[in-house]
């Protein structure tokens, strides 16, 4: 039964994908707009049905920082409707010709950006997740399949019925847009079975959540994992820049994934750097875990275990290390951390380069905050996520990640020798 | 006892990756040049190897098609070498800057390609493909996992003992090269399972072992799965030309992928094109199955049943369908076809356009063979294999398709406000 209702829901989008990447941008665009204005119409409703969300969480005693994350406001519906619009000015990508070559034959090969088809989000607690996948999704015309956490239930549902109304009245076609109303994970099993009817499943959320549908799933996963995030001050940084940097990746927005949760900081400039520092971070309310060498020169600080290194915060808390120079900084971030972001500060250009080019993360950033690791910062507009995965697509997901290519061919009777 | 070896072998492999991602080019080319060398150095001692394999299979009772792809003679093994002194030419991927951007901030972010890291490449009966994946692996920075099929075994441990002993003299880090010299399949099993160590895997074979591979797999997977080719002789066609064309596509060289197995025909000029066409395929000893539309035109032929349509025959078979123009043809191309090459003959630009945006298959021709979906033809110098997948690459795969990319961000203390 169960898995009836997802074929068909699953066969429905592959259908509505071939449809929808024959749409055109304008077609497109409209709809998005049309679909922004339903949001602020509806503001109302989105917020009613939040509050049954938000109550019911609140009864099972949901921590405080995630009721923040599900509650809707007319402030954040009002963003939600932005983003769409946002995502109508962006360029489309579907049909841009990203290489063409002719061939000594004279056959004419050009490599054109198409859709993916059909993309599985699979998605927790923050309900502004749903029309932001919906928007990215149609403009880069891939069919969406969501399923939202039961905590959002009735906030996603509300938002994907007014979105998804307002896009079939515009033309979208029918399936393009679908949500499974059925919170049981019995069917997330199912959905991660329809090889080559699903073309990409995109999970969002906890660590536990992802590794479960990687390993479930037989479609391809794009994976965004956690972000245990470094910053290296070096022995030639220079320290008041250093001191900022640092400032901001820990605590401009502890609860994102790319803040920094490790602070190695060279030997030989720890003694004048490491105490004005941490008292600054002391005054922010950051709780300090250090290494026993970051102890001799601070005291009153808590001991960073073997699993602090490891450890995403997500919050107020710092783990510190002294390091001898950039080669046990490279080692202990590529021992210790999840390769997403991480930041060396220095003025010298070796040493720079050297962590540039060694530590193998999404980014890499000189004399800059890890906390610009976003679609957004980096110029794409909109994001999906920030892949820690090396295949497909990786750091910031914006629109052209959420293509596919193909090679058309134009010949005038070419045949093989 | 399995477990340790491969877990061994593995976290080698992946620690050579990052010695390899940082060796330079001309360290690399050297190592492919002197590699090349030694194949042809010991051509004796690899068809020594070779014999024994093919004794075997013959023992066995493998058919002849698949004891002719397992045979290596001085001719092939010279050919092995030849392409390791291509690959030494192509350009390197790695390093190459593909998109620069300033940000309003001042922050410049460069997108620099890099190795993804660590490949596992699982085979069948071909031995060049040890040397040529250890060749494109090597060139990109991958380090390489090989695993051979049994009945190719004294040859591929040759060739690759060959080529590491080369390559360690030349300056590239042990581990780097691998295989895995058991062929007990428990130990795919535990490969499969080294998510995040092992990086990417490209399954090279039958329809079966890619799926169970794609099933079993943790680690991101590459498929490369069958070609139901087609090609659509449109009304407007030259017909002449699409003789041309559909002869080439099927006989020149019908055991590959990128042959044609399905010729349909628009009915309006059927009854023109079939007579002389199908004389043709049946001169040069070409099965036909055709649809009763077609026997009413041409008799003596087999009838082609529902599974006749599904089918990649690698052999000397077509089945052959008339269709109510081009829109039965995209429709049944989607319906059967493996979404790999498929191509139209028309003068008619409406029907071409229609036919190349609407097939949604990895390479899609107007007015030429699809023998051209490849590697060398399509001007990447050397190939990995075709990808039937959309996700990282599609269609032909090159050194560029064995890249992953990093974002290189350069600041001068830029913080997020």
């Amino acid at each position: 039964m169960k898995n009836k209702i997802i074929d068909a829901l699953a066969a429905k989008a592959k259908a509505a994908s071939r449809e929808l990447a024959l749409v055109d941008t304008r077609t497109k665009n409209r709809a998005l707009t049309a679909m922004a204005g339903a949001l602020k119409r509806n503001r109302a409703r989105i917020i009613g049905e939040n509050k049954k969300d938000v109550s019911a969480a609140k009864k099972k005693g949901m921590p405080a920082a995630l009721i923040d994350r599900l509650t809707l406001d007319q402030k954040r519906v009002n963003a939600m409707a932005d983003s769409l619009l946002h995502i109508a000015k962006l360029k489309d990508p579907v049909g841009e010709v990203i290489g063409t070559t002719t061939r000594p034959n004279g056959l004419l090969i050009k490599k054109v950006r198409v859709p993916i088809g059909s993309v599985l989000i699979i998605y927790e607690s923050r309900p502004n997740v749903t029309s932001d996948c919906i928007g990215l999704c149609l403009k880069s015309s891939n069919a969406v399949i969501l399923r939202g956490g039961s905590e959002a239930f009735n906030s996603n549902i509300a938002i994907f019925d007014i979105l998804n109304k307002e896009a079939l009245r515009h033309n979208i076609p029918a399936g393009a847009i679908s949500i499974v109303k059925n919170t049981d994970r019995k069917m997330i099993d199912a959905l991660l079975n329809k090889e080559g009817v699903i073309d990409l499943v995109i999970p969002r959320g906890g660590e536990s959540l992802i590794r479960e549908v990687s390993k479930k799933s037989r479609i391809p996963v794009i994976r965004h994992y956690k972000g245990v995030c470094h910053t290296y001050v070096d022995a030639a940084a220079d320290l008041s820049m250093a001191e900022d940097i640092c400032f901001n990746a820990k605590v401009q927005r502890p609860g994102v994934c790319n803040a920094m949760e490790t602070l190695l900081v060279d030997k030989k400039i720890a003694g004048k750097f490491l105490p004005s520092m941490i008292r600054r971070f002391k005054k922010a309310g950051v709780e300090i875990r250090g290494s026993a060498a970051v102890k001799k020169i601070v005291k009153d600080i808590k001991t960073a275990s073997e699993k602090d290194w490891y450890t995403e915060y997500l919050g107020l808390v710092l783990s510190v290390k002294i390091v001898d120079g950039v080669d046990e900084a490279i080692a202990h971030i590529m021992k210790y951390g999840s390769y997403h972001s991480d930041a060396i500060v220095t003025k010298n250009k070796k040493n720079a380069e050297r962590f540039l080019s060694e530590v193998d993360s999404a980014c890499v950033y000189v004399n800059a905050s890890t906390r610009f690791t976003d679609g957004g910062q980096f110029g794409k507009g909109a994001e999906m996520g920030i892949s820690t995965d090396k295949i497909h697509a990786r750091g910031p997901m914006g629109l052209e990640e959420l293509t596919s290519y193909k090679y058309v061919v134009y010949g005038n009777g070419q045949v093989r020798k």
